[in-house]
């Protein structure tokens, strides 16, 4: 499968190495590569510059957010989620018509103080935002409720945990439930919510997640819904 | 311990009557005792009369709401969100100063449509507007993130599975902590996010929640958050 990985920070750098490693064609997608490229510093998070990063991933392409929207067979939005629409508007619909597009971003918004607070929120959500510029597009909200690192690998947290999907389109919302088998994710975990109108539900779910964040002083943990009567 | 219970709905009912079997004082308040004692009807959710739940829990009194804050030593706001600063008001600012006030609502805000969104949500909470109404009360938010029975008897969720705390005063967290271990709560299934601005986090796990009885068709689980690297 050939995915388009749009954004270059640690999450679509996560994203987009373990999808090489398993074996897909990978094209991560930035606003302009030569500038992508010609970065020598860490980002501000400290994370090595992008040709650095590169440099190790010889299998995997950079393009512009058209050129790997294009390419791809189905689209990752691993942008911030303030600039999530910017970004998939360069992408450009037609490059998404018939596409599933995973939406893995949060809708942090920064201009009411830290923590962030969402923007939308409540009565919309990000998800919803996507799959309303974009109609064409399947749009699945899922793993945008933990670290990128636990996205990928699972098996960072022991014991039960769950992984959430949103969509309106019940194949897409399946290509995406085989995906994350295929990262590591038991088909047990995996918890279908319904129509894409429920990516505010998990969406929402950012807030208590920074405050545990807080409390613990780390982010290696998920959330898992433990069910009465069930040993998951 | 002498607990006044705002409200006479199911979950106020299943509150008092598990403080009561622990041993405590329990006096439920109302608006007007005589008109909750005079209903002969179910209520819209299929809960017997008041009345009738009262004759099978002798020791519990029914008063009204300023009555039984004052003469509460501690109190438990189970009204519903949209009413509970009303009915904090009717109870007294007097009467809840230097007390304990347990917050276990969520301001479910059904104008919009069901499921319901939220009001206040993101930059504000109810836990913190009960807070700013009532200075000298000690709000600790929690039990808002399940349905009643489970808070009152978690063994009712196999497995490990987690209660929320927040509060500005950390004697408040102290004993409304001891108050959730002689109910039943695993000392380490007690997590104390912070201040009471953390209660954001707590009510805005509501969203998903009601996507959760959605998709499962039933409220019997609850959040459990599995950390990286510890057996629970």
């Amino acid at each position: 499968m050939r995915y388009a990985v749009l954004g270059t920070g640690i999450v679509g750098r996560t994203v987009a190495a373990r999808l090489a490693a398993l074996g897909h064609e990978v094209a991560v997608g930035t606003r302009d590569p030569e500038a992508t490229l010609a970065r020598t510093e860490p980002d501000h998070f400290g994370n090595v510059p992008f040709s650095e990063w590169l440099a190790d991933h010889g299998q995997i392409r950079l393009e512009s957010f058209a050129d790997a929207a294009a390419w791809g067979e189905a689209v990752v939005n691993a942008t911030q989620g303030a600039a999530s629409l910017q970004t998939l508007e360069a992408a450009g619909a037609a490059n998404l018509a018939d596409k599933v597009l995973i939406d893995i971003s949060n809708p942090l918004d920064f201009s009411q103080g830290v923590p962030p607070s969402l923007n939308p929120v409540n009565t919309d959500s990000l998800g919803e935002q996507l799959q309303r510029a974009f109609p064409e597009a399947k749009v699945v909200k899922t793993l945008n409720t933990m670290n990128c690192a636990i996205m990928m690998d699972p098996s960072l947290v022991a014991g039960e945990h769950n992984v959430f999907v949103s969509g309106d389109d019940d194949g897409a919302k399946k290509a995406v439930t085989e995906l994350l088998v295929s990262i590591g994710w038991p088909q047990h975990a995996v918890l279908d919510l319904g129509g894409i109108e429920t990516a505010r539900g998990t969406e929402m779910l950012l807030p208590v997640w920074l405050r545990l964040y807080g409390a613990f002083g780390h982010s290696d943990f998920n959330f898992h819904i433990q069910v009465a009567g069930s040993s998951r």
